[in-house]
């Protein structure tokens, strides 16, 4: 449930090291490290290849086919922030564009997730400004209803707190509750350390049923090969 | 954020009387009660017609294509309680049918809220057991990995807690905030106390450009009339 | 492209005995009858089974999430005419419940087409009152944008001009522009005339392989029978 | 991959009484006694509720848009048939409606499906002939372009040969390769005759935790209890 | 309602300068300045980045799976003309690719916008040929059923006449009315004057808030600001 | 219907030049030359623009949310395989990743076919490691129930056996049984041939009208040109 007409302007904003140390891991890693949970729903896509971000949270709760509160939300970024965006319905309209990126990056900004439409595109690329949205559209919005920022929202099918790390590359995008950031942070890197040598080792043939020890799992699940 | 593989056993329930007192008003009262939020997305339909339910949230989150935890939830199920299952992932499959039914019954659940499949549908129905969920599908499910019960989940893109009021009918399902529940249910008997009248003279033939005063307003935004 | 702001007060309505004339035929019949062309996305689905109607066409224009228009359009209402919605923008909102169905029948309306979502749909089906929707939601809307009414829309895929004839029943719906209503009731009547014959041939165990004298259309073609 | 342009008139059905053995079942039982495979997509849905029929396939492949092949197929059923109906592409047009119904019933056809669109569903309703399909459109179809009947064909996902057994009720659309059939029709048969004993013993209040003897494995999983 | 089996030769093309201005300043800007309407739906996508267009609609009418009417679409194009194909039913099928696309530029089309498939888009992109499209597919279509071409269509939500301005680019498909598309060139234009000296004040840190007036209009509407 | 828990190890390849031959022709021309069918549905869209690969088919069975089996798989690849796995429901999961890429690739395997997700997509373009599927997904998996390898399936619609050619491009993915494969690269080599002369006429401005022949067959079909 969605308090409306609020602007909260103090929110608690996780370490921004530790958001920086999880934005270099990736939304893969950083998932597992959470037990496979707090991803956004796969529909959110960057609007251009290879972009790879983490920031602290700060949220909009849009209205659909209006875009005033993200004018709104601009005032409330501060450096290494992401802005989060939610709309109260399923919407597509272009909520975002070229001046409104340049006022974010102006502020600070490291990048959009919004689960609504994008436009300018072309232009966003060319600023680096990424953007992770469910649809790209012209569509224009207007100024009328008021929604609110830094609330708690559901945004893609998760929730996010003012404050939370978001990571946002080319996989997707995951959700890590400020209070467990420098938990996550450290699982993450533990498995990441591993990854090296696993690739190394299946890149020289060693199959993945014998380096993680599965052929036993799988005979006892009841697995059999038939010539 | 989920925390995976717990049992919250005691959770603090909104009033029952006022659940109920919201459910009689219905999902489209309460909505607009609550200023336009804490609506699931559309695609939660009813498996049949006309039920019309609300009860205390006690939540399920599922892996896909695993209904383990809908039996751990039974548990958990106290009269007047609504179990609200939500998933780590989009899935359709077929969580729960008509065995998990005659138990949450026995236990006094009045319905079941699912981000996922239900099976069974025909004798649901006989039964009288109402059920809102994305779909419909025989598609069985395995008993394999651990999800959570009575945590904080998003189901259909809306946030519940354990205890919160939901109301679900034929027009969708509605969360009310168990903090909120006595003063939403002010505002939509309120809201409702008036619909009566209102109906009386629009059926008599006054229009609600009158009714509601709207003329000027649309007159001020631009509005032209063309003969 | 959509002329915003304006509502026609004064539109040519297709005869009224031709469109009842349509609707006794439903939408399938008249479909063929006009070359296959005509009909509404099949996403647009009634709100309860079994209701067959038609009616010169009111036209609204809506914003997303906004409804302010159909209280505009109630007032251009005539008896016999059909409610045609479209919006700029795909909303599912419930833009359309009892009150303004209230309104509706009072003024001669015999349904609602709505590219958009609709409400209060248990009562709607007590009052009789039918709605062929692309979504069923409680979510309401706000009064703040203005669209048009009686002006050339495309609502679910199609084009439809106020005063045209919408036919609407399980099948779906259909379009029949005014200037060619008269013709296609005929064509469409002609096309009727001839079913009973046919359907009796097909009871009695003739195949319509015989009947339509397919079989050497369908040798020509390269078909080939193995035993 | 498909052969086109091709009727096999000899198929080697599954036994007839093994087919109506399924069918009492139900869609649900035969699918978990099959291992949790041979479901079709849950978007095929009946045209009404409560239908629950099974039959041996006759398999028709379908050009989008074209219908020509449903006549075709009409002659190739026999007493016990069910129709199933795959097209070369993704296509929502009204292929079938009453008069081919008509033909289907009199050759002794105990349903279709099909995925593409149907129409005239509610004079299907009154003759009681029952269709699953993944669209109702009124949209008519031409007779241009040769597909096959009785190939083996691709139907919502899921592969079907001549002469399967198809299970279908409300819940959805089950495949039993006729080699299969006598063995799933015992598994079924005995997994259904425990499922009176369990409804009472959960109807009682004894939990599936218990019942399913569910809590050492869940306890081995991790499952922690927090008061 | 489309009139079927016809084409029309002779169409009034809006100024090609006007045209080209309005390519010039992108969908959005266009899509503001017609006041927000015009905009085709956003499942429309270019087959690569970075192509912006306009031209004078040719309008195309498709059946399901056939192109035969593209082949006569093409004696109707002239320099400087963008093809606009719509389907009688929605059909991802592949009706374009590089022959057609040869045969198109050779005549001077500057792109395709197709509510529809299309293929052969490596050699599309290498031939620098623009297509808007629903959907990517190597489905062939046949040559069996007419069409039309040069009649008003619509395309992906939005009506097109032959001979009205079409402007696509990164962000999407805007439809400008012939009649409206001086006036449209001169209102975007004025837009797009002021849009270099907002961007340089939103990059100096002045925020949309204080640039756009915004504050009193929110404290109206209620916002309020916690600390 | 499918088997589970199964491995079949020996499995019929079709001849890999043929494969490579089908593969150069890409997947238009091969959908073409086996008669307009073969082709998985246009959902499945590579991870990055430009690759065409073909290989002989080795096929997974996955279960929802599950990639035990991708382990499996990677044993039984030969060079020149392409992997194609398909699911027991619908679902977005990112199965595969950076490491079962180079597990793969070390196998000799030329790409992977998925109805599913995928993940590390930056570091699979990288690696120059080409796969195509529904969705992009940073979501991990289990690995706890089993499902086959090398039986044969339905992936995104189209049947697949263990051998089989599959040509995947930027316009999709095409399956050509092992029978049929020499057969089908003669067909498409040859309609490949006229190809480069029937580009030329057209790009010296010669219609498909004439060099078709067409305009006999659309004047008896009733096609009418309007001045």
């Amino acid at each position: 449930m969605y308090e409306l007409g609020v602007v909260y302007r103090n929110i608690a904003r996780a370490d921004s090291r530790v958001a920086e140390g999880l934005g270099a891991l990736g939304s893969a890693t950083v998932h597992e490290a959470m037990g496979r949970v707090g991803l956004m729903k796969p529909y959110m896509r960057p609007i251009y290849a290879g972009a790879q971000v983490s920031g602290t949270a700060v949220t909009v709760l849009l209205q659909p086919g209006d875009n005033w509160m993200m004018h709104v939300a601009a005032e409330q970024i501060q450096p290494g922030d992401i802005v989060i965006a939610a709309c109260t319905a399923d919407n597509t309209d272009g909520f975002f564009g070229d001046l409104l990126a340049t006022s974010f990056q102006a502020r600070g900004a490291v990048g959009l997730v919004i689960d609504g439409g994008c436009r300018d595109v072309k232009t966003l690329s060319e600023m680096k400004f990424p953007v992770w949205s469910r649809a790209i559209s012209s569509k224009g919005t207007v100024k009328a209803t008021l929604g609110s920022v830094n609330i708690p929202v559901v945004c893609a099918g998760m929730s996010v707190n003012p404050g939370d790390v978001v990571v946002a590359d080319d996989d997707g995008v995951v959700v890590v509750p400020a209070a467990l950031a420098k938990k996550t942070l450290d699982a993450a890197a533990a498995r990441e350390a591993n990854e090296g040598e696993k690739r190394a080792k299946l890149a020289s043939g060693v199959l993945g049923l014998d380096m993680y020890k599965m052929r036993e799992p799988l005979e006892k699940a009841g697995l059999k090969y038939i010539d």
